[in-house]
């Protein structure tokens, strides 16, 4: 922090040992309640943090009991209905089991998320859950745990990091989801995601650094190539994150020469684009285009023609996650687990045979 | 937390100190960068922090500093699309200005915000976001605005609280709401909001606690009654808050002998839950009952009807709460401001004339 201190800054134990007289060594071994020192300086002490409503720091209470009763929470993008409904699994787990719930929000950014992990472990959270922005970019979090820091990855797992990991079964999900589509007569499918890549091109499924997003296109791509359709990578586009970013990937995909015939998109938001762009452009779902989506949004099932869905089992992501870390914190400490939950496929309006050509 | 400590609980200053050979005190001196100890302590000390990973505390830091870099936020319901984008106007300023926004969930709910707000300032955060579960129930906000820690209410404002805040025009917005529903010739006007009462019935506004939702209520009231329709207060359902409540009002609402032929309602899901239900009791938007959503979630624009709803300013509802706290953060110490920002009335296809008696 480089700005200026604020005229309204907490009270410090240096406001506290000024008032009582004492040095602020004496006055930080009074209120964190270690050291020994006279009954006459201890009231002292306590009467000035009364007077100056001197709040009792975390480090006092993490010294007497071990932990700050707090689990932090990094999510990708708090504005994906995937992960407030992950989140309130947790908090439904965590409340039960005495642990309060603080939340940050990583924006899909490995640097983001290390100013996060920062945080939190400033803040002395007890416990980690992390969906992580990218399965390379760990080191941050790899520090996190050989400091001893119980830590869950959710929805997104990393070979390379050996902690509990709690996962929906992406790549079976894909593989159902491709295979229907191909039955359904449909070769040109495309596959849209909020992942990134440096330069905004998908060339192969390595270029993902999303676990969950990577096992969905490689199992898109290889029931594709189970069915004689190879070179699909020219159907997955790449960095969908904002409204107005998928807006012009699903506008370009509409308006080549060479429509897709089917579109799979990777969360709801996708979607919801799709359809919007869809009714600008006179098109229709499913005469025109077929549509699949991850993640059972609340509207799919309102709109028309309604949406076929994957459901994740997006709440049991949380509760679980949270079930893991609370037995750490608890004193369990087996090896690391891997917990791969199940998906459901919703069929609803969104999806018809090809036309055409197809 | 009555649990038993964990195994892997994070490394302490006792822990420091044990290493070191020396006692907890000068441990917590030289780590804290407080008091004086002689070179060859201090290279012990810090040895063994070094070795064990000790992660410097939050206390030490914001003792130097006289801030911890991080913004407190507490929301009603992070699964609510209108907090996760404030939270996101909020998250954008924060980090322009150099700060973490940490975040948690009330659930609408006294008693858990009381619990976060404890947390939070266990934490040390150098300012807080909230908006208030109960306009009445607040003397730990009180409280924490005591001790000098700056504060912003978002969304709701309290009589009670003199502190910074940013609020919608929501009375004007609802006042013009009824009066379109009113010139369309709707007389069985219904208005369901998530905010309960304790023995969930509405029997006047002053039951309701949320300030936002009870200035819109006042608002619809005062039109109706202008418009000589009174005792509308029985049209006014309370405790919509998970869908499965919502969906037995609303249910309960279209099955009456005297059904509603308009409805407002005070969020997108409780919107989203009337579309659901209505498609399955076979009735038609706009053809038998009128719709009104506050706030313009995403998919009230691809639902056939689209959804004519009142388009809060919520993400500037989040930055300007955000700039608030950040200059007063930076050192500005103005009386008490209370911001209004203006809504708009989107109009799409929902809402049409009357039918029949009314």
């Amino acid at each position: 922090m480089e700005q200026s201190p604020p005229r309204n800054t907490s009270v410090t134990v240096a406001d506290v040992a000024r008032m009582a007289g004492v040095s602020k060594a004496t006055a930080a071994r009074v209120l964190g309640g270690y050291g020994t020192v006279s009954e006459r300086v201890r009231e002292a002490v306590t009467a000035a943090a009364r007077a100056l409503n001197y709040r009792p720091n975390e480090l006092a209470r993490s010294m007497t009991t071990g932990r700050s009763g707090t689990i932090g929470v990094v999510v990708g993008d708090i504005e994906n209905p995937f992960f407030s409904l992950a989140v309130r699994g947790i908090t439904d787990i965590a409340r039960q089991a005495g642990f309060t719930v603080i939340l940050t929000n990583s924006g899909e950014n490995a640097e983001t998320e290390k100013a996060a992990i920062r945080t939190l472990l400033a803040k002395r959270v007890d416990g980690l859950i992390v969906s992580p922005a990218s399965e390379s970019d760990i080191d941050h979090l790899r520090e996190a745990t050989r400091s001893g820091l119980p830590m869950v990855l959710l929805d997104r797992g990393s070979e390379a990091l050996d902690v509990d990991t709690v996962i929906a079964d992406d790549r079976h999900a894909a593989e159902t989801v491709t295979r229907k589509l191909i039955a359904l007569g449909h070769r040109r499918i495309a596959y849209i995601t909020a992942c990134d890549t440096p330069d905004h091109c998908f060339r192969m499924v390595q270029d993902i650094n999303t676990g969950s997003v990577r096992r969905r296109i490689e199992g898109y791509l290889s029931v594709c190539a189970e069915a004689g359709l190879t070179g699909m990578e020219k159907w997955v586009r790449v960095g969908a994150v904002k409204s107005e970013q998928t807006h012009s990937i699903v506008a370009e995909l509409f308006r080549s020469p060479e429509r897709p015939t089917a579109i799979i998109a990777s969360d709801s938001m996708i979607a919801l684009e799709i359809f919007k762009v869809h009714r600008q452009l006179g098109l229709s779902i499913p005469g025109d285009v077929s549509l699949v989506s991850f993640h059972d949004a609340d509207w799919t099932s309102v709109t028309t023609p309604t949406v076929t869905v994957v459901r994740q089992p997006v709440y049991d992501l949380g509760t679980t996650a949270a079930k893991l870390l609370v037995e750490r914190l608890n004193g369990a400490a087996p090896a690391a687990r891997k917990v791969v939950l199940k998906s459901e496929i919703v069929e609803r309006a969104s999806t018809r045979e090809a036309y055409g050509d197809c």
